[in-house]
């Protein structure tokens, strides 16, 4: 039988997982969605992801793929995966992916969303899905640095490391902040991120919102490639998967 | 000095708590707030609350209320208590109550919201908030036996019966069933519950929407004081006691 590709839209709530990639003796969603892939079709696939969030970050549109040399019924998966993982991982779409798909490697674009609670009180009911941070960054800065940073740019300064030397250069394609009421969120959108990268654009478009830094010097910050430059990064549970683009889909 | 009363508003989420009430060996709102104003006020009042929610129900505003034998800063009381207490419940507001005044006694309403999801799958950032129950119950039966449970009535067939034999009639002034996408919510506003009995409500409406119930059978089922003729209580997470209302204030 000819091998069959599959497509994963996933939601889930990273409160309780060291983040996406699995990892020795840590509960992480690649893990969890591993374990039970494994009990519905027999043994594990080698998943490709579209996002490897970090650990506490959330997600409601992830990708993942994976290819299988059987037949897959994706109505039947999805019921069956949901059965073990839901509500904390909810497997939103499965189907067929064509030849060739690959949840990494086909994908154009991410976006992510922050959300920040900017209120004197954190709201019980957002608190794990919003970072309560009481104040009021001043919107025009904020929008100022943002759009220093739009376009292709080595991103050094707003990421950790590779580890491995690879290349730093991404293509931030959009970096949106709208306020209602005590609700800020920052939009991000690239071809693709760094480790950290979203938080640390959103810590330090805060740092120019609260006037810790210029959004002059955005520029000069970027040129530097050091990491000392840019302002804090934010912490994990405020930020969300939104969407993964794919060309011609 | 003169005794001060001091009115908390409060929100909470209960999926960790075994309900309001203080008991031995339980973690419960009650037993964490009187901790927590013990170690502001140097001793724990006495509190009275508006309604005493069961385990894993949910408050957007609660209200308790107690007198001290001594001068309370509200601000201050609400930042100590917020410091030891938030995000899991969180003093929405703290003030001067006036002579007489009882969260409990004083109040002339209750409303209550019932939160329900029907699509296919949970949604991993409400599950802890909103029930889980995917279908179409119909709404026109729904609203008929709304109707008919409206005004003042006695809901033995609709409560734990309680267990010191005190009266359980109740005046129901509003239960209302509004659809929006695959959200369901209900609202309910009595002078006063009793025990389980929005659940009850909640079960029972689902019931007719199902049509396992008939909106007719409603007067019969009241009349009956048979809680086995109601409808199944519904699960705690999705309900959530949102305002208490008082005369004059």
């Amino acid at each position: 039988m000819a091998a069959t590709g599959v497509r994963l839209t996933l939601a889930y709530d990273g409160s309780g997982f060291r983040g996406w990639a699995r990892q020795r003796d840590q509960r992480t969603v690649e893990g969890a969605l591993e374990g039970a892939l494994s009990r519905v079709l027999g043994s594990s696939p080698r998943l490709s992801v579209a996002g490897r969030t970090d650990a506490g970050v959330h997600a409601r549109g992830q990708v993942a793929s994976f290819r299988w040399d059987a037949g897959v019924d994706p109505a039947r998966l999805q019921r069956g995966l949901n059965a073990m993982l839901a509500p904390e991982v909810v497997v939103l779409d499965a189907r067929p992916a064509p030849e060739g798909f690959d949840a990494r490697f086909s994908a154009t674009a991410r976006e992510y969303r922050y959300r920040i609670d900017l209120g004197a009180w954190p709201d019980p009911f957002e608190a794990r899905f919003v970072w309560h941070r009481p104040g009021s960054p001043a919107l025009a800065p904020m929008r100022a640095a943002a759009r220093s940073l739009l376009g292709e740019h080595d991103f050094a300064a707003f990421c950790r490391r590779p580890p491995d030397g690879s290349p730093t250069v991404r293509r931030l394609e959009r970096l949106a902040v709208a306020r209602s009421g005590d609700r800020l969120e920052i939009c991000a959108r690239a071809n693709a991120f760094l480790h950290q990268m979203v938080r640390s654009l959103v810590g330090t478009l805060l740092a120019a919102g609260d006037g810790a830094r210029d959004p002059a010097e955005m520029s000069e910050i970027l040129a530097s490639r050091d990491r000392r430059r840019a302002g804090p990064v934010a912490p994990p549970h405020g930020l969300c998967l939104e969407r993964v683009v794919y060309a011609h889909r």
